[in-house]
């Protein structure tokens, strides 16, 4: 990946964002506001779960404008499973931060994140908007810090090309395999783009980065990605800010997977020789969320014949069983279908690194794709055993 | 289900066992031989894993002659990839062990379950079983005991049917989410049955149990499901005996669930109203496999929003968001689509028992089925970490 990125990051011009503790969590933020000067192009992708929240069901509407001027984002209660009510809150919570930063209120996106099923305190949220337009800074891991649940850090990149800076802001940590989005990634630019080019730009990059994100195969319910432009820089070579724009979310993606609930390390899964890129994605996916995978990097155990069960459980996959190769951090422990001779004890060593890379080569044709995930430890059943009582 | 089961388990008539420590593991039994007096007809399923290993390749050329005279089982180590060596030693498994019972050799049936890729100890197995002739008895437990690897008991269960008895002995509680069969069950009868009728009744019998249990999605290089019939009893009611043959394989399948490694307790998630049948299977997998609600479950935690995503994901089935309800052990959580108010303190009382039964009703048609599953432990992640090196 060529692109490098801020050790700080920045926001592009015209761009701001604030957060606050409003009461809904006992201590720590849990609203923040991200703003824009000036009208912004935009498109957004959302999760395929079929009980999307109510700021999916309200925001599909929103997008279909392509302009935003803000995202208003609350942590801790997701507005899920709540029916009316749940659409009303969404659009009183929408309507509140457009009050409050002066913009239309059909140009503020809204997501809600946490807990299923209880409602939104929505209360809480409009006193904790009334004052957000004075807090408004320019730092995006201030805006990063009040969307986090159970990340254990916030979470912002940024990079230039050309003229402009991308810089994007997530979450998520559990219940994440993203299906058209990951669970909340909100991102910003200054270049000067079309809502219809960063459609399909954002849908590009979102297919080899969050599409291939997964921690716990738990497609959430609120999974949100938006791509702001406000196009304060100017036109910028579309090719190469599409590039960057892909190197960003899948930097994103690594980051996110790393700091999947309870993960010690990084797991990345590439398959090459696959009959077609769909395969190729099935298989890489297969083996990023199989249990034994995870837990075998976890315990950095070389329990390598693991690797054919993962693959092999892909019953609808075209695999050559005699042609399968595979390597982990490039020692071979897979050689034309059979397990390889390889020194266990430097095999062990390396996979008590991070991140650990899995590169399977089906040995059929020329279709590949790289899945993102983590390792499987005791920390994800202690977060998840009692998350809802913490 | 009305099939009662006995309270020690028997063999059917003409049938015996015998297990014995040959030297593979370090203690503990881990080669067993199950032996019938007269020509069984049989039937069996194996995985649809696409690195089979290499007993399941010759068993598949075995059970097309629809007879047998025994099954030979190590543990401790599988016998998987391991190319043209791991056939000839599966062919050399079931020669030794057609030697030592006096019976020809293409009517042995051989497995090995264990760790994936390392070579096959045949030299200990041949060893080991030159006196099992003298070693075998009528108690099936005993042959359940040489066939555990990481099981935390023995599994066998008798049931008489008229003037037949049908006993299972099987094993399996990681790397299970069987497709054709499980990790490893025989089934023994005196029953009087043709192969083909065993095949058909069989396959119907994993249909609705074997193939609707997962403990952690990985489907094993190993499964295998055998049955044997020697007619002995003469002939039975068909569908009297295909009736509890089911229930004798979900009643396996729930023990073999409840001992899922590191389970603390046994999961159902039974889905009505569906589409159909396929759709009904592929939610409740769905539910019973989502490591949010097994930690859930695990933890006691009403986090009953939880089953919103579990049920959501399901991208491609028809799933009506107004029309869902849910109960939890008998508690409505879920009431059209919302959350529904419940005593918080009896749910997470009543979670904190075993087993833990979903009903999921989508409200779409009248399609149902249930899978079989357990909580997620830290208990899961501690056995696997290590298991290569324990």
């Amino acid at each position: 990946m060529a692109t490098t990125f801020h050790e700080r990051p920045v926001f592009p011009r015209g761009f701001s964002c604030a957060s606050k503790n409003c009461g809904i969590k006992e201590s720590g933020k849990d609203l923040s506001v991200f703003y824009s000067e000036t009208d912004a192009a935009a498109a957004a992708i959302f999760t395929r779960n079929q009980f999307p929240g109510a700021p999916i069901i309200v925001g599909r509407e929103i997008i279909r404008g392509g302009v935003l001027r803000a995202i208003v984002v609350n942590s801790r209660v997701s507005n899920v499973g709540r029916g009316e009510e749940g659409i009303q809150n969404a659009r009183r919570m929408g309507a509140s931060a457009a009050r409050a930063l002066g913009v239309p209120a059909h140009h503020v996106l809204m997501s809600s994140t946490g807990v299923i099923g209880v409602p939104l305190p929505i209360d809480k949220i409009e006193a904790g908007l009334q004052d957000i337009a004075s807090l408004l800074q320019t730092d995006p891991m201030v805006g990063a810090e009040g969307i986090m649940t159970t990340d254990t850090h916030p979470k912002a990149i940024s990079t230039e090309i050309g003229n402009a800076t991308i810089t994007i802001v997530a979450k998520g940590s559990g219940m994440i395999e993203p299906n058209m989005a990951t669970m909340l990634a909100y991102i910003f630019t200054d270049a000067q783009i079309s809502a219809d080019d960063l459609k399909s730009m954002l849908a590009d990059a979102a297919h080899v980065s969050f599409n291939m994100l997964s921690i716990d195969t738990d497609t959430s319910t609120s999974d949100t990605c938006v791509i702001m432009a406000n196009g304060v820089a100017g036109p910028v070579d579309r090719a190469a800010f599409a590039a960057a724009l892909r190197d960003a979310c899948v930097r994103m993606t690594e980051i996110l997977a790393r700091d999947g609930e309870g993960a010690s390390k990084l797991l990345r899964v590439c398959v090459k020789g696959a009959l077609n890129e769909t395969e190729a994605r099935r298989v890489a996916k297969s083996v990023v969320n199989s249990p034994l995978i995870k837990t075998m990097a976890y315990g950095a155990d070389p329990n390598v014949g693991r690797v054919f069960m993962a693959v092999g459980k892909c019953f609808d996959c075209t695999i050559a069983t005699e042609g399968m190769s595979a390597t982990i951090n490039g020692t071979t422990v897979i050689d034309c279908g059979r397990k390889a001779d390889f020194d266990e004890a430097a095999l062990r060593k390396s996979l008590s690194g991070d991140p650990v890379d899995f590169v399977i080569d089906l040995g059929v044709n020329d279709g590949s794709a790289i899945a993102y995930g983590c390792d499987l430890t005791e920390g994800y059943i202690e977060e998840n055993a009692a998350y809802y009582s913490s």
